[in-house]
């Protein structure tokens, strides 16, 4: 077909946003489509930095779909509306023309799918043709229309076999060491990751026996009597914390950390060693913590296989989407059924994708505040399901790719946005 | 055989020490050997709490082998000399004798050495016919005379992939978010997690860029300089900073930090934040740090096969050895050959290990101070290499046994030391 398809990732990039970029390039590659994808996101296609797919060869991009982090480089940048940041979209339209670009795919969370969907808009207004498609991806799972994210389900693998694994140390040395145990995980806003912890272990006196979740006020003198009664029970406490939760008056208990040390040095805290901090001082108890970060985002070598074939399947639908002029849209997965799970990829509007999050429901939440519900298993389980490690070389380490990225000759000026 | 076999794990638990169990287990059983084991180590000898592992399944013993933490509980308690603790070491011969324990393995560190050591001296001294044998297990991989120890080569695994994938991570935000990212490896007096770290990259290009090792003294003039130029070289910076990091006048870094907040709160520090904390100040970058804690010690989904392999070959020669008699030893590991890596088991005496530690080479540290030389590699590499993951259930997460643990009736009076 005549004509480019450019590809940009954006915002966070997970374990597996490579692998849907894998299945782009590899859709196009079987439909004679030329593929150039933006260095760093939506600055590359601003900046007019390009990068040729074509100079990668099939094993590497093979080699992408089980490559963590982001091949082509992501960004933070949010555009703003087609008023304020106009220069901006003009600018990303004169890229698109100067090479061809039919297609425009960026892969990312709500954010871009606002942006995917304004750039479609500006097209259409200068009777440029153009088609938007956003594909989505983010480990917080806060897309809205889309029963999961790409992304997220690798991420809450790695949350629950992290948990289970790291409280069977715990229980191993409770009697003479450490008793409470907590572990820090990502959701700002929402607390899908915290929830997926829950899956770690099946009853009541099973680790995590607590979960603090950002939908939940944080109250520090329940949340010290719960866990000196499950010490008191168990023997040991396993404590899954969201980044994300506040106090009633609204305040991030990790902001309550933190601060500057007496040299005036800064302090940077987390929830996480903020509660061990809390329960040390109000319980004498011996207390570890855990802030895997980014290791959460990244462990492609414990992806979900859900997961991976999900990531797969948008990138490839996208392609077909964007082929098929379906301008303005997004594939996103529908759940057809919980026992067995069955889902498939279907088309919807980026007007309805676009500033919205999907919040977490209230059932998924037990009511005492502290765990998951059947109904959030139900839903969280099959994310998680599957394996599909990559290959390991004769080093130790699984065999991730590095692309050439060789950069596409520039037609235009410097952008000096 | 008549008589029995006491098992006890000690200290700080791993990602295979329950393969080494296992393979106690198993060889005992094939000989026809009845083997107990000590609940919360040495702990569960002393209150004669011991556990009967023949009430456990062909199928659960298997299991064990793929299961991380310490089945039958672990300990930090060291026993002082056979002077001051007399009257517990004497306890403990009256546990062995009332439950016929011939053999007495015992899979810790230096100070497990130790105390193999003098019960082996005690029961001499009463003419108890005891065999004891220290089986060697530590993370920190500083036992002497044995050329690695059962459960470093798995925590060095997960610290080589998790830098690898994180600094994947890393590289495709820096352009617009994070520039500097530190991950906290343990080690309090040797950095062979820390040098494990460096496995994860081939070039001073490739993260991690900078190694901070406990044998080396912390400069920060010189640490933020080096980030400062790695970041304008490579456009980001990777450091992996072993937790016993010091200044040059002694003080732990990880002190540093830490203290109490402005409303007395105990604040929990740690090496990472604290080096988080300087680079934000000084250099004003965005920074992301990790502190995986128990996590690294107990990642048995990304064990190390060569480190299986050993925790199983020591725990199979344990019982070999004791079988044969050959008290006060400790099956070892000795490598015959780099390339192709080669190893076997041998008899070491217990003598010639507890108590002593083995440190770092000076030759592993590169001569700026900041990375691993060759020789580290040659070292460390065979130790990493191998993958044997644990089955995975429906619910995606490993398949991990419990125990049952069944006691097995006490018939001395109540211990109250």
């Amino acid at each position: 077909m005549s004509g480019t398809l450019l590809y940009a990732q954006s915002g966070g990039v997970t374990a597996v946003i490579n692998a849907t970029a894998s299945a782009v390039i590899t859709e196009a590659r079987a439909r004679k489509v030329k593929v150039l994808a933006a260095r760093n996101g939506i600055l590359g296609a601003l900046r007019e930095e390009l990068i040729d797919t074509s100079k990668e060869s099939a094993a590497a991009i093979r080699a992408l779909a089980h490559t963590p982090g982001g091949a082509f480089g992501s960004c933070r940048v949010k555009l703003k509306s087609l008023e304020a940041d106009r220069a901006k979209y003009e600018r990303l339209l004169a890229v698109f023309k100067a090479h061809d670009v039919r297609w425009f795919l960026y892969n990312g969370g709500n954010d871009s799918a606002d942006t995917a969907l304004k750039v479609s808009k500006l097209a259409a207004e200068f009777d440029y043709p153009l088609t938007c498609i956003g594909v989505p991806k983010t480990v917080d799972n806060d897309l809205a229309v889309t029963d999961c994210c790409p992304g997220f389900g690798s991420a809450a693998k790695y949350t629950a076999v992290s948990v289970r694994e790291c409280a069977l140390d715990v229980a191993a040395m409770a009697e003479t060491s450490t008793k409470v145990f907590v572990y820090e995980a990502m959701g700002r806003h929402a607390g899908w990751l915290a929830a997926a912890g829950g899956l770690a272990g099946k009853t009541v006196d099973d680790a995590p026996h607590l979960i603090l979740f950002p939908e939940r006020p944080y109250d520090e003198a329940d949340f010290i009597a719960q866990v000196k009664k499950i010490v008191a029970r168990v023997g040991y406490c396993v404590v899954v914390a969201s980044e994300g939760i506040r106090t009633a008056d609204g305040k991030f208990v990790a902001d309550a950390g933190g601060g500057k040390d007496s040299f005036g040095h800064t302090q940077l805290g987390g929830v996480a060693s903020f509660l061990a901090g809390r329960v040390k001082d109000q319980l004498g108890m011996k207390v570890h913590w855990t802030l895997p970060d980014y290791l959460q985002r990244s462990a492609r070598h414990l992806a979900s296989k859900t997961d991976l074939d999900q990531a797969l399947a948008v990138g490839k639908a996208a392609v077909q989407y964007a082929l098929k002029g379906m301008n303005a849209t997004m594939p996103v997965i529908k759940r057809t059924s919980d026992s067995p799970y069955r889902w498939k990829i279907e088309p919807a509007a980026l007007e309805k994708v676009a500033n919205h999050e999907k919040t977490m429901p209230a059932n998924f939440i037990r009511k005492d505040g502290y765990g998951i519900t059947a109904s959030a298993r139900k839903y969280l389980e099959p994310l998680i399901r599957g394996e599909s490690p990559p290959p390991y070389g004769r080093d130790g380490i699984p065999n991730y790719v590095a692309l050439k990225n060789v950069a596409v000759k520039q037609k235009l000026s410097v952008w000096r946005g």
